[in-house]
Order: structure tokens, then sequence, then C-alpha cells
């Protein structure tokens, strides 16, 4: 099970115990499951205080925000940029949540520092080796999110990267990976969350958001994720969805999304873990997901 | 969402409450979840009985064992054939589990039918279209595994095979897809699961023993198909692992099978189902679901 | 390199020489280049026979033609089964072409085998190991075609499953495997050639209709193949695509299949092989590939 | 077959005759196949001009090499790096060839600009938008390659990122997927070469070094590239693959190399194209392609 010298400061066998990864008084990795959530994109100062205040009453611990958005195509919305580096320091002050967002080059890193508590490199650069470095130079939390075409074995070398740089404080999240059937944007492959788990001492959570690309199936596949150990989510929610700058096909709606977070705190209370912040908002009872209506 | 002319006897709208499949007693596809566990192939009488009267004391509700077994290479070990089939009607009447146990050829079925209450159609022949015409004459319940190339689209389309016949009596059981990723056996689609339950008004159940091909992945990995909406699982035990004669790597033993049916137990509960007979043997309490050790 | 005992008729070890099979004065596997071609599915006497005769005039070697055809919609065309068996013999007659023609279920080899020179074992039923017994005990030689869930070494064991019955006239088919890739029906997968003519000892073709699914790309994609080494290519032709009962996308017309059998035998002798009946046609000369008209 | 809007740069629509790009005196997307080979990484000087000359006189008409070298893991050799890029000028000066080197980041631009002909941007960059911008700013051709988990159209709104930026010499390299299938280290896609000439007027290689990764098959599948209508091919020699520093497995020795190039001008020719550097060195027949030795 061992990787070897390769993976020598990622393997489990490296700290058993496992990392705890504390950020704005949220441990990461420890026995609470920990909800993230916010928008895909940061589109303006009302949307995005409008989703953090909702998440926020609804039991999420850190706020996601895309300020610098990698598309697709280059006539597609790529985020307001340091604007929206700003309002994500507008919305931490307001809601007292720390924040996560992606960073898509060395050169913005000093910007993008200066306002987030967490760094996310996203799929698409699970692989930029250069990025991977810079990241292993700061003292933040890393998020990592796996390639869609990496597997397990490259996905623990570039975390390697990372700690072998000096920072041992990355989040590995699972969020769907390429495969042939072509009903959902990504296969969510919630095998890795055990197998990660045992493989490395870093906390691992899932993005059940990109990992099926439908709303509806964001709250069953989270309860999934938990259930295999998952130690939180990443969620996208929108105040709008129909309306959204990006990914408006899987953002959940705010109400959607306090119902899925009662729904998940009784699956983590299932499997022995915590739920502290989660299901403390409108909805008091667990309730049946049902992926039919 | 709708499959259209093609999908007209399967589709969720042709049914809207769902099917729910009754054998020996046992509702598959109602508020319960249901667990079907038993030896991958059927040994001996001894092998089979033991784990037999172990997977009903722990909560299984079906025995499954296979005596007709396909195998990637013709020099491996078969099944036991007509004497595998003799052994099952022998563990149905000492433990009162109903059977099932896979037919793979056209040619078997009376044999088959003669000693068993579920025909198993395995992943290999879901697109078998003269078996799928067979067993849709036939007038018991049949559990069709996803093919481990399959889309979810042929997947139902197979099952159309089977309720055009005249049979509705189909259980869909996803059993892992083939993907890049080598660390796992197969890359087990969870997010199949919700889809099917959207998309048909079929039972659908989870094999997390060869969706995962390692007998420590089977209890996380169970509570999440269970989180995501399934019906049911599918479980190999063997008392005796490591001299299986086909799929020790993820065979469980009778005692981590009766820990898992506490945990999926918890699962099934937390998200609003039964799970009447699950957890009722060793074992009182929800424990920590542990990836690690 | 080896496949070990497992592997141990169909290894390139048992006879590295190469097997070469002879069916109605066609070897295949030998220095020559081989086209078979014909309709996805026998429609009619006069849909098969003018096909037929085309293909024989542009240097087909042996006539393809479903009969029995797997579909994966219950309410798709099934084939003429017996009916399109007897047009077979017709059209054998009639151009003196050997024919090759699928055999879905055991309980219908007696029938096929009494109209056809080569029995097909398509790619859904790579796995259906009773069958493969049973083809396993004929004398004629099988076209086996590889799963498109299969891996190389699966599909090796499925033709041992063949030889291990006592028939050693096996010809493999690559036709295209299940990827993450959407803008082709399947992935062409040419790796493949050179390696089961390395592992394998049988004759390998390659059917670039169904591993494109585009008709503009089967002469491109078959070239391709002659120049991997494949020992033949497996392509459909319907007199009038647009109106096939099945697979029009991909079907070739027959003067575009005249002009691919030209540009296959050039690249057949830049290879060091012979395309003996290729190419006799209309057409003299090579010509320009052009991917783009 | 359009792309949209989203494409409008890089469609064919918008240059139905197609891109040539010119450098060094040599034209790449004309009637002419290109073969660019070198080294998968600058060693040494010794090592880098031993090759050079090599396959200069084989018939290649690019030399390739990399100076920057992203390693999945970061304990291997990660490239002479600015020492590579010397030396890389210098083997240019010896004999005549123009360059191909990978650049990672933006910040290494200016530096790799002042010593390369072609910018590399490698798979696991293909979304690396920043960088890809960067790159439309130059004046240099880009040779970009495909992602291993990238679809055709990913791919090509990829390339409309350098276009748009205003920089229209992008050179495509299919390069090997990632599929289920285990025997090669990828699944090179060569329905992408007509699929790429349809969809675009840029031209398109392929690298069958990376493709399939063992060095036995690199001959077979690059011809059978230039069969499917490639433009030129992207080859890795080492006079010593045994003690080469990265991705020795698939590296040709300079005598293979030799013998691959006659082969594939045959292949060229038979397909109406010209192939006017190769073959012309040690060998002067094109002889069988044996994927057996």
């Amino acid at each position: 099970m061992s990787g070897g010298l390769d993976l020598r400061l990622v393997a489990r066998e490296a700290r058993p115990e496992g990392t705890v990864i504390t950020v704005g008084g949220v441990a990461i990795g420890g026995p609470d499951v920990v909800m993230m959530a916010g928008p895909c994109a940061v589109e303006n100062e009302r949307q995005l205080l409008e989703v953090a205040r909702a998440v926020k009453a609804a039991g999420a611990s850190v706020l996601r925000g895309g300020a610098f958005k990698p598309r697709t195509s280059p006539y597609s919305f790529q985020g307001l940029k340091e604007e929206g580096l700003e309002l994500l320091v507008l919305a931490r002050a307001e809601t007292g949540l720390p924040v996560v967002t992606e960073v898509m080059d060395a050169r913005h890193l000093e910007a993008v520092l200066a306002c987030t508590d967490i760094l996310q490199v996203g799929s698409r650069n699970m692989q930029n080796y250069t990025l991977l470095e810079e990241v292993g130079r700061c003292r933040v939390p890393v998020l990592l999110k796996r390639g869609m075409g990496a597997t397990i074995e490259e996905y623990l070398h570039a975390a390697e990267y990372v700690l072998k740089g000096g920072n041992d404080q990355v989040i590995l999240c699972e969020r769907g990976i390429r495969t042939f059937e072509p009903s959902t944007r990504n296969t969510l492959d919630l095998n890795a969350v055990p197998m990660l788990k045992r493989r490395t001492h870093l906390p691992v959570i899932v993005d059940p958001s990109h990992g099926t690309g439908h709303a509806w199936m964001v709250a069953p596949m989270g309860c999934a994720a938990v259930a295999a150990g998952a130690d939180g989510l990443l969620v996208e929610v929108h105040a709008d969805p129909a309306n959204a700058l990006s990914d408006g096909a899987h953002a959940l709606t705010r109400e959607a999304f306090a119902r899925m977070t009662v729904q998940v705190a009784a699956v983590a209370i299932a499997v022995g873990r915590t739920a502290s912040r989660m299901g403390s908002g409108t909805f008091s009872q667990p309730r049946l997901i049902s992926a039919v209506t």
C-alpha cells in the first residue's frame, strides 16, 4: 500500500494519526464534517452576500467563490478577477466565514493570498507543477482538486509536490473523473475517498456539484461522500441558478442547500462523525432523500 | 428525462410510484433497505452453510451464491453447476432465505429456475439479448447487473428487453464500470443510483464487492450506496477469504460483514429508510467507519 | 510478454510463425491483406445482391451481412434471421464470396453453420462463455470481436476459450472501445493491432465502421489499420446508406468503398504486404485521402 | 460539424484551404509529411548532438528536446532547464534543424523564446489558460499537445485561446488518451486525426512514443498515423534508451528511427503525400513492419 520514496511526505505512514488543518477556527480532517459552499463565480456584491449569508445560516463553515475562473471557451465569462477577490474579503468580513478561492497562475499568487484563507488549485492545474511548487512555498492551506483524467497515484504525487515545498496543509478533493458515461458531467469516483484516506494522512473532501453536473443529484451524492468517509463537501450554491454566469445546471438554490445540510448531518452522525454547524437552519428533521422529485 | 418510446416500460413515468418486488417475504424497492449476501461461488456444503447462517444472523434477507460462474480464464474454477444449485436449495431450506444465483445460458434456465428465487443475469451478459428475452418469459424476479462498459442508457434498454417479454420484476444492480483508474478493480459509479432512481421505477441495488475489488472498501462504499439512495446491497462473504476459489480479495469475513450491517443500518435510518433485519447480530451500536485500519 | 499458462494456446510462443486461416480460397493472416465487406444487416435480396456484387468487384474477398442482429433497443429491427441466412447462401452462390455472419445464441448455431463460412461472435458476446465453448466445438473459422469494454488481456482469454474447445481457427477483430471521447461512436484502439500481433499467433483484422461511427472516417482509419499491421478489414457498405435499417451513419456507398480499396491496397504495399484482389475496380490510381471533403 | 462562435478562429470554415506553418524552411501542414525527433530530455551535450545528427541524417526536419520537464514525481529528473536551452541552441547551430521545446510556465517564456523555433505546450498544461494566453501573444509557432483526459471539443477550445491572442501558428498533436486499457501507456486516438483535420484548418501531428509507451510499437503506429492523415510525427530517440533519464521505455535507438523513417516515407507516398527528407539515410528500401520481433 505504500507509495515508496516518491510519496514519502504524503503517505499515511508519514503521519498515521492524520492531518487536521485549522483555518479561521474550522478544523478540517478531524471528527467534524465540514461544509464549504458558495457560488461557482463571484458575480457581484449582492449575489455573493446573499449566498454567503444563506450558506452560513445553513451550516457552512467555509465560503467558496471563484474570482479567477478557468473556462473551456475563451469567450466565456472568466471571473471578476481582482474585483472578485475584494468582494470575497467583504463577504468574509460580513459573515466571519473563511474563504477558499482558486489561483490559476503563479503571477496572481500575491493578490490571491491577500484575500483568501485557503488557496484552491483547480482540476485543470493539478499537474501544473510550477504552480504546485509556488503554493508549496506558501504557508496557507491548499485545496488541491483531482484532475479529471488523473489517477489516484498521480494525484498523490501532485500533493507531494506541495509538501516537498514545505507546505503540509493540503486538502484533497475528489470532483469526478472522465469516463464513457454521458448522462452525468463527470463520474464521481467515491472509491477514491476510502482509497485516499488509506494512502495518505491528508484530509479528503468531495465536490458533488462538478462530480455530477445536476443540481438534483448533489444532495444524495454529498450524503454518499460523507458515508464513504469524506471529511467535508464543496458545494455550489446560487440564489438564482437559472441566471448564473457559470455552471448553473448544478448549482443548488439556498433552500435546497439548507435541506441538504440536514441530510448530510444525519449521515455524518450515522457514520460516527459530527456535523456541528450543519442543519441548524430552517429544517429540524432529517428527511427522505428523494431523487425522483 | 424520458427515454421515449424505446423505454416505454421501464421509464419512471410508466409507474411513478415505483416497483416493489416481493420474494420470500422480502420487499425490494420499498422503504426497507435489503441486504443480499453470500459467497461468490458455492464451493461445498459446509462452506455455503457456514456463510448462509452467518449472513442471516447478521441481517441478510437474500442469500447469493454462484453455481454457474463466468470466469475470464477457461482454466479457472467454473462453479459446481448443477451440484451448486442443489446446495443452494439446501441452504434455503436450512436458513429460510430466498436465493439469487446466476444463469449464464438459456439452456440452463430450467435447471436454475427449479432452484432459485431470483435469476441473476451477470455483467458480461447484460447485452446477451437472447438470454434477456428468455428471462423475460419467466415469472420470477431478475437481478440484472450493469455491464462494465455499458452506459446507463444501454442498461435501461437491456431492462426493457426483459419487461417487453412480460416480466416486470427486474432489479437493477450497479457493480462498477471500467475507467482509467487502476487502484480499484472497477470504479463504482454511485452517480448511477440517483440517476436510475429518477429514470426508472425499478429497484436499484449496488454491489460494492465487485465495484471496488478490496474487502476493506466494501463497508464504506456500501454505506455510500445506501446514502445515495440504493434499495439494497449485494455483498460477497466467505468464512475464509484467503482460500476462496474465486474473488477472495474482496470477500468479507463473517465478522466484517456483521460489523458492516450495523453501519449500513445506521446510514439507512439517517436517510429516512428502514433496515429492519440488519444489525440485529453481535454488534449493537453504530461505529466509526475507519478506512485506515 | 507471455500470458502464462492461462493463454497457453493463443500465445505467440505457441505458434511463432503465425496462424493462417483459409476459407473459400482466401488466406487470412498471410501476406495478403483481406477485405471483408457487406451490409450491416441483410434487408432483402436486392439490397444484399447489389452490395455483394459491388464489394466483390472492388476487391472484397469475404461477404459480411447480419441475419441475427443484436440491437440496443428491443424495438429496433432485429434482422431477418433464418430468411437472412438463406439470402446469404444465395449471395454466396451468386458471387462466389465466402460469407461471415453473426451467431448470437448457441441454439441458432446449427442453422447459422449451415449457411456461413465464418462464424462471427459479436462484441456484446465476447464474454458469453457458453457461446465461446460452443463455437470452440465447431470446425469452422470464428471471427471474435473485441468487447467494447474489454481489455486486451480479457480478449485473449476469450479466444483461449475457443481454442481450448479444439477450434484454433480464430480471427480477432478490433472494433473500437469505450472512452470519454464523444465525437466518435467508439475510440478505435489501433494500438491493439501491434499488441495483439505480438501477443498471439492469430490473425488480427479491424472494423473501422463501428470503430468510428462516421462513413467519412472509414477510409482513412482503414488505411491506418493496415499501416499498423492489420491482416484485413471489416467494412460496412450499403447501396443507400440514408435508408439503411441499421447503422447507416457509418455505411459506405459502393462508390466510396471502391475508392477506399484502392487506397488500402496502396498502403498495404507500402508496408510490405500484398492486396491481391483490391483496387481492381473502377479506380486505377492511389489518390490523396482527404478527410476534409 | 461547425463549432459555432466559440471556435470561430480554429474552425475549418475560417480557412478552408488549411494552415501551413513554415519554420526554418520546413512547411508543416502542406503536402510534405514532417518528422520531428530527438530525446525526451536534453541530458548533456554529447547525448543531444549524437541524437540530433542521427535524426537529421535519417530525415527529421525538426529537433525535439526537453529542457523543462514536467514529471509526475517531484523527485524525478526535472530537466536541465536554462542549461538545456543552451544545448538546444548549440544543436541547432550544428545541424541546422529548427527546435521545438516545452514551456511550462509563463515566467520562463522569455528564456525559452530566445532558444526555440517552436514553443511546445504539454498535455498537462493543455488547459492552463493563462499560459495559453501568453503563448497567444507570441509570434512563434506553438505545438499544443492534447490533454490525456481532454475531449476533441475541449482541445479545439484550447487552441482557440491561442488564436484569440493573435497567434494563428498552432500545430495540434494527438499523443494518447486515458482509457481502461492497461497494456499500453495511453490509447493513441487516431480517430482524432481525421476528426481534427475536418474540424479545424490547423496542422495535426501525432506522438506515437507517448501514445503507446513501447518502443517496438512506435514505427507501426507512426505509419498508422500518417495513413490516417497526420501532417507529421513527433518521435523520441535516444542513443542508449536503457540509460535514458526519462521515458526510456518508448525511446527508439538511432538505428530503429532510421528504419522507421523509411517505412513512414513509403506510407506517406501511398496516401498521396510526400516525405521529401525521410528515408534518405542508411536504408534504401521499404521493408515489412514486423510487430513480432
